[in-house]
């Protein structure tokens, strides 16, 4: 079951509580060009990203979030290392949360960090890094080990309260995901703050879909959770599917069309991999949850096919089409592409009228 | 901690007990094909394949067992449904095991089967899937939830162990990943037999690592499988990697190369995802256990990569390289590929030696 957190707004978009998991992301662009932040912001909102980070290094960057939010939909969070002013200018150039690691940060900064925050409204993400932890931690420790990182937060979550803070989000990254795992456990039995799950560094497409759906699969499972972000070194769009692959896999958020389809044996007598990469890119834009079944054989294609929304299972050069369970007729081989496409869309333009 | 089950041989392959879990992986050839089925079994074996199961739908495919196994090193196993005389066949003909679902098959075939495989010292996967429950079994539940799985799979356990025959793997499969984690600890909790863990028709490749990584990680993680088996629609190779991925992330089974890397952001002043990708591809083939961190920026950089047995940290146009914590020097962005790829080989050289 979800834990229930304290809910927090980041803008418009409220975070924890019981509200949906909201899925973020982060340009990888240079703050400072306007344009192309937008520009990459634009298609991470039409992947699904609800709420967007930048980083900011420099006063400039810090500036330039004024023009970039009047452009865009989605809120947007400031991450800021080491220098205290540039959280500061990125929240007066309208920021509407912020990113800090106080490890990083002298007491001074951060109290000045928090009046502002207190004054505009601002929530503060306290992201805790098991490659960035505090050199008296590490020597406590050992080594940036699950508890470390839970010590850090609980110390920095501590000190804001005491400020008399509480917009809080928290995350405690590591790459290695059994860390990661045993620390937002930890940590979830201690505050009430909303959590934001990541596994940093996760490497490129296959290995941070792998790690990040181990690690955050396994905490949203258990209830532990209310915003994530999936790390993919190259384009950030990229970490989108993988996002609400990881919340449909566990019926969390059915957003988009899911494909059901067999790995093929010596029985399949269609060309299903074909057939899925193309019902995948005529479908990848649908926002409706919709589950389409694409199966091989007749072995296990029926009983799959029929736990769907629509699906075909396939013959020898023929195919059954299902639909809520019912077959509605026999295909030829060459129809499959185009009457499931032309069933899906009357399915979407069904669901978005009703 | 790992539960410890019985232990099975397939062929000179442990599964169980506390050995390694064992990966596995399916052909998608016509098995009559001895050529073609040889030719992907090869290169199955190559991306780390331990033991293969091809499906056998006729005599003629149960025959060409006998010529297959001969030109492979890794055990074999048939898979089977519904002909119980296809099952026997394939046994005479060599399989190593057979995975049947006793569900599509009579009483009488199955006694046949576990003759012959008493009588060869067989293996038998019972192998549960939500795609062809029994019709008894979806009357009395409603629908394949996790427990109509697990109550199929006890019944056929019971039945075989009434044979006296215990040489058996069990898996109980589901496209549904909460369903197949539901299924799965109750039986851990019900049975001492090896599972071999899957999620069924996971779809294309992303989808597929995705639903994977979330459903065996899960179990892994509690102790739960002995042997696995990525599902991916398409070239079966693609599976390798994500099944070692997984268990590379869960410190289970540490094969090949970890590469780390950030996701970049705004304060990256290198080609990062450039560098990955080209990482990745030299050092594919690598089965050595070692982690690569490449990182974008000196905020986590310096840090994650001390925890690497080698890595780079990237500054504006040059680097410094680590190994084993340790600083051993600055290099140009140029010289970045060459000079990880000649400090790797000889690392990989060294653990070989030793």
């Amino acid at each position: 079951m979800r834990k229930k957190t304290k809910s927090v707004f980041i803008g418009p978009v409220e975070v924890g509580g019981l509200k949906p998991i909201v899925v973020q992301s982060m340009t990888t662009t240079d703050t400072r060009d306007v344009r192309k932040t937008v520009l990459q912001i634009k298609r991470l909102e039409r992947a699904g990203c609800e709420i967007v980070r930048v980083a900011v290094r420099d006063v400039e960057a810090a500036a330039s979030i004024a023009a970039i939010r009047k452009k865009i939909r989605i809120p947007l969070i400031a991450d800021i290392h080491f220098d205290d002013r540039l959280a500061v200018s990125a929240m007066l150039a309208g920021a509407d949360g912020i990113r800090i690691n106080p490890g990083n940060m002298d007491p001074e900064g951060i109290r000045a960090i928090v009046k502002v925050a207190k004054e505009r409204g601002t929530a503060i993400r306290i992201g805790i890094n098991a490659g960035s932890l505090e050199k008296d931690l590490l020597r406590e420790y050992g080594h940036p080990c699950a508890d470390a990182l839970v010590a850090s937060a609980i110390r920095h979550v501590g000190r804001l309260e005491e400020m008399g803070f509480d917009r809080m989000k928290i995350s405690v990254k590591s790459s290695h995901v059994p860390t990661m795992i045993h620390a937002y456990r930890a940590l979830s039995s201690k505050v009430d703050y909303p959590l934001h799950l990541g596994v940093t560094e996760a490497g490129s497409l296959l290995n941070a879909a792998v790690k990040s759906a181990i690690g955050m699969g396994t905490l949203l499972f258990e209830g532990i959770g209310d915003t994530l972000r999936v790390s993919v070194t190259g384009d950030p769009v990229q970490e989108l599917p993988i996002a609400y692959g990881i919340l449909r896999t566990l019926d969390i958020r059915r957003v988009g069309v899911e494909i059901v389809s067999c790995p093929t044996c010596g029985r399949c007598e269609i060309d299903l991999a074909g057939l899925v990469r193309q019902t995948e890119r005529r479908l990848a834009g649908i926002k409706p949850y919709l589950k389409v079944a694409l199966m091989g054989c007749v072995v296990n294609g029926p009983g799959e096919a029929a736990e769907a929304d629509i699906g075909i299972a396939g013959g020898r050069g023929f195919g059954m089409l299902f639909k809520k369970g019912k077959i509605v007729r026999k295909l030829h081989e060459s129809e499959f592409i185009d009457t499931l496409m032309a069933e899906v869309s009357a399915m979407v333009q069904n669901q978005e009228e009703n």
